[in-house]
């Protein structure tokens, strides 16, 4: 099963470092690529890239500038499902073991303010992850950790140089053998 | 169990947004209240209050421009725990019931890049979410969500003006009863 976290929305002056922390969540837990729709915004990029670097993901894809719609349907058409996040949705609770065992592709979609109302009708599934107001980066991360049942918080890239010993007070990072 | 998130770190000209979507997954997620260490910023606390005004949670406390340090020390002194959020710490599986049967109020502190090294001598718990470098907005979610069980999640204020009903398609919004 492959994952691919889809941005909306972006807006260069106000999101930079909300889209820098949906990007880096894709990464951090198990997604294979992050898609920026619409705009090409070189800081993200360069974020997302630096952290690949040091803590490995050099296989973890990033495309920008990409039409959304577009997107979706050539996902949809070979055979991948589309999920959107949105509290107007239904339930993570009801669905979560559905797509666990779906079988498919999963491209996830979180929007920013105003998602157009096209996509909420091509998601093969609309989810909310609870139906308050709160964060496109708290949702992607509580849906992949459900998803995955938490095993994707021990995940470590093949390819990291850094590595790090866990610590009950203070910071060891030695490099990775 | 009482939930208080503190916000350290926080830079009004580049961490608007990250910061208010720090405060409104606090507040979506079942913590009672949150603390901006530092500084004072109206944006920040205007967001938060709109969301409150529609979505209910006028009992939700919000404090800026606290002494991030005195408040740690004083939430220790009355019996609380401190944790932080960080990608050094001990891995959340090793210590989270530990931490759902403590039977104190919990702080949960979250940085921005740089924490002081004060914060991890002073914290009872240094907690990773996963050892990636991610976003502090999806440990607090992820933090959250495995401290209540996913109950958090089924979250409706008391005092919400506005409710959603779960559609497959589309946003239903309905005047709670």
């Amino acid at each position: 099963m492959k994952i691919y976290v889809l941005r909306l929305g972006h807006r260069p002056a106000r999101d930079k470092r909300i889209t820098t922390h949906v990007a880096l969540t894709a990464r951090a837990f198990g997604a294979s690529g992050f898609v920026l729709a619409s705009v090409n915004d070189e800081v993200v990029v360069k974020s997302i890239k630096k952290v690949c670097d040091v803590w490995g993901g050099s296989s973890f894809e990033v495309l920008t500038g990409v039409d959304p719609v577009r997107y979706i349907n050539e996902w949809r058409r070979s055979g991948g499902a589309v999920i959107h996040l949105t509290m107007y949705g239904i339930h993570i609770d009801e669905v979560i073991n559905t797509l666990r065992t779906l079988g498919k592709d999963l491209l996830v979609v979180v929007g920013a303010e105003k998602v157009p109302k096209v996509i909420f009708e091509l998601a093969d599934y609309n989810v909310a992850i609870g139906h308050q107001p709160h964060s496109e980066v708290a949702a992607l991360a509580v849906f992949l950790d459900r998803l995955f049942n938490g095993k994707e918080l021990h995940l470590i890239y093949p390819d990291a140089k850094l590595c790090i010993v866990p610590s009950g007070r203070g910071k060891k990072v030695v490099r990775c053998e």
